[in-house]
């Protein structure tokens, strides 16, 4: 059992089977995208359902050669992508049937997002983004705030005058994103309410204002924390290597005098 | 007397406490949320009405119990945040009465905000945005000049032309944030006047040059200041760790100098 | 004569001469912006114009002044503000007359431009600003030269097609511009010419993603820029003061082996 | 043979020539915009051939002399930027005929970006801006993965609600690059798809979140890149020009320390 175990360890880590994986990933992609246009899908319907179980059985056996050459059970699923890949197959084969067909196809294409856990680069690059997620979470709780202050005052006094934006609360949050992506603000949104409410300006206005401010500086977080992080794993300077070599001479002067 | 405000101070002081209150601004939270929905307002309009009653008291009481385990009344107040939420709270009682229905409602609303001045994170991380303002003066200065020159000759030239956008003053104010936020600044505004002033492209292209030129150099200058004070707050560098190791050196060498 | 230049310096250095200027200044801002209210200039159009001549001789005496009160004429005019405000002002004398009503009103808007020649905050502000403009004159002649190309190129692709976006070669740079703000550019520009060359949306994506790329390097040139500058311009860091000290220990060093 | 080879490598470095050559580029910039005026076209329609026909000799001409120049064919075309007028000239020769007259047009526009290879400054900083490129490579990557996961989702859910938006998987990218530079993103796409699909607002907002948030970092990472390279190029900084004099009076020490 062990030989085997190891066997399936070296199998794992060969090149080539992930090489051949990414290629499979590809052509899962292909095939998803492909489906999309009724050209092929009318013509080639069964073709696709034939190549779709082949890739998942293949993903599947993928998975449990990566799963029987890891040390324990515990251990593979320790790894969130180990984890991520096990979901995405499983769920492939527990919800065949009619009644998830639409489920099925989604399944199909978030099964490409498996690139990003097969390819080390993109692994790392994802970690890398997801790990400054959490030195956000004051920030975001704020805007959070700020965004459900201004969404109960705006359903409050816009719901009856601009019922498709501040309808409820929550047509107003969504509202409320579209502002602040400043997409149609003041045409789309300010403008229509302005004519039967001339001074309700200020909303938009210190909200964009207030809602901007926050964010820019959300981003001059992130940047100054990643401009930080690169300072620290940077390799030595020139000025670090020059305190080198003073250590080492003052190490030969106090030599000298002990010499003495 | 003294142990009752000692009683006070402790009690305010128990993470318990502070919990709870987070609790109920939520609760006040959750509240104004459902108002907003005519389901919930038709059926228990009533109940709001007696939830409302009873947090408004509890945070009165909450507010007292601070005030009265604080020093003295003078340094209680000067906590901008103490004032604050003293604010909030009493105006809540003074303003009740047929007339102030909105005032009462926004105020209300306004209580979710003491989630700030309660949470100790999101209180230091507004402190650090509000101290970042001042530093903004005269820039903003720079841009309220620049703004009103434009405002005062845009309302000369297109009042006729466009009243919607140019008709007044203000309104040329409030249309030149909606250009410089670069919202349909084009389609809805320039194109228009266009049709009868084929040559006032210059009064927008400059305008946002110019505009996002000042803004850019303003967001710049929050960068700076920020990396900067980022770095000097730092913890001691691999440098400067370094140079202490050598003073500690040059120290040994001086006494064995003395030593001989 | 000279004693008289002196005290002509002396009263043009006083800070309630500045101040004073500085408050005619606002009263100017505050007349302009009134003329804009048809309310005001029909009922008080005599008042206005007085005032203004009070303001524009007041002005003339005050430059007057500070001509006098330096050491030279040409040492006057070689500060740019100087000249500035010099222009500002005669120009304000030069155009009396029928016939130059709108410029006459522009150059009186204008004037409220020398709050900045006036508060020495804002003229360092700004000079820094103006500052910055030379080295952006590569980056600058690139976006022109991009511009430029796509401009001719839109021009011969589309002036048939979207006569009102791309009918000559002016029209298509302010298109341009109008796109590389993203303002409208999919829903207002491209889709309607999508309908009748559906091949056309390269034209739009590589000039977006080229554009803002190079802008956005454009940006962090002058980021960098200026955080370099700042860090120059730093006072010394705690690693520069600890180096001191090694330094004067060292010297010490040497006394007692001198000594010896 | 060589003396004549010489002649054409100082010729070619002669400054003159260089200036010459970038007049006559800007010469064909100022003729390809005119021709872009009916006006111009149909009244010197013979001309500008003509003139195109000399410009195009010239060029090629001081193709010739560069080669000629050059130690040898093979080190003249390593520089991509002479393969890039190598090109951009012959191939408007190749293709003379009736029915190449868009392409050529197209060429003759192209020729302006040979400023780029001719002025220093211009082809450093593209250099500059082109090196930046392969560092984008593995977010880039991300990126591309990232929208066609919505893209195919997209196509899927929307294709007979909005098929002028996400009628087939390449308009579905189209409209993708449309949202996240957040042009109409919410008035044009979202708000006519959600009155028949209320909750699909997710798969807008989850898009642009995720999407700027993976650009910010794209742009971050450039930004510190730069910072980076920057420092590194810096000068001496004070700190090392006092620790070359410590350094120097180490020496000294340990020279008396040896001489007594």
């Amino acid at each position: 059992m062990i030989t085997f175990r190891k066997k399936c360890a070296q199998f794992s880590e060969n090149p080539l089977f992930t090489n051949v994986i990414i290629g499979l990933i590809v052509v899962n992609a292909i095939l998803v995208g492909l489906e999309t246009y009724s050209f092929f899908i009318n013509r080639f319907h069964h073709w696709f359902l034939i190549a779709d179980k082949i890739l998942l059985w293949i993903f599947t056996f993928e998975i449990l050669i990566r799963l029987i050459g890891s040390k324990s059970i515990g251990s593979f699923f320790k790894d969130p992508w180990n984890l991520f890949d096990f979901v995405i197959v499983a769920s492939g084969h527990l919800l065949v049937g009619g009644h998830y067909v639409t489920v099925l196809r989604i399944l199909r294409v978030l099964r490409v997002l498996r690139a990003i856990s097969v390819i080390p680069s993109l692994r790392k690059m994802v970690n890398a983004l997801i790990k400054t997620i959490p030195s956000m979470g004051t920030i975001m709780l704020l805007l959070g705030i700020f965004f459900y202050i201004y969404a109960v005052i705006g359903t409050m006094m816009f719901s009856s005058i601009a019922p498709e934006h501040f309808g409820s609360l929550h047509d107003s949050l969504l509202t409320l994103f579209q502002v602040i992506t400043l997409e149609s603000w003041a045409s789309g949104v300010m403008r229509p309410i302005l004519v039967s409410e001339p001074s309700s300006w200020w909303y938009f206005v210190t909200f964009i204002l207030a809602g901007s401010f926050v964010i820019v500086n959300l981003f001059v977080g992130v940047v100054v924390g990643n401009v930080e992080e690169a300072n620290r794993e940077e390799t030595p300077t020139p000025t670090d290597i020059k305190l080198e070599e003073l250590q080492e001479e003052l190490k030969e002067i106090k030599q000298l005098l002990k010499d003495k």
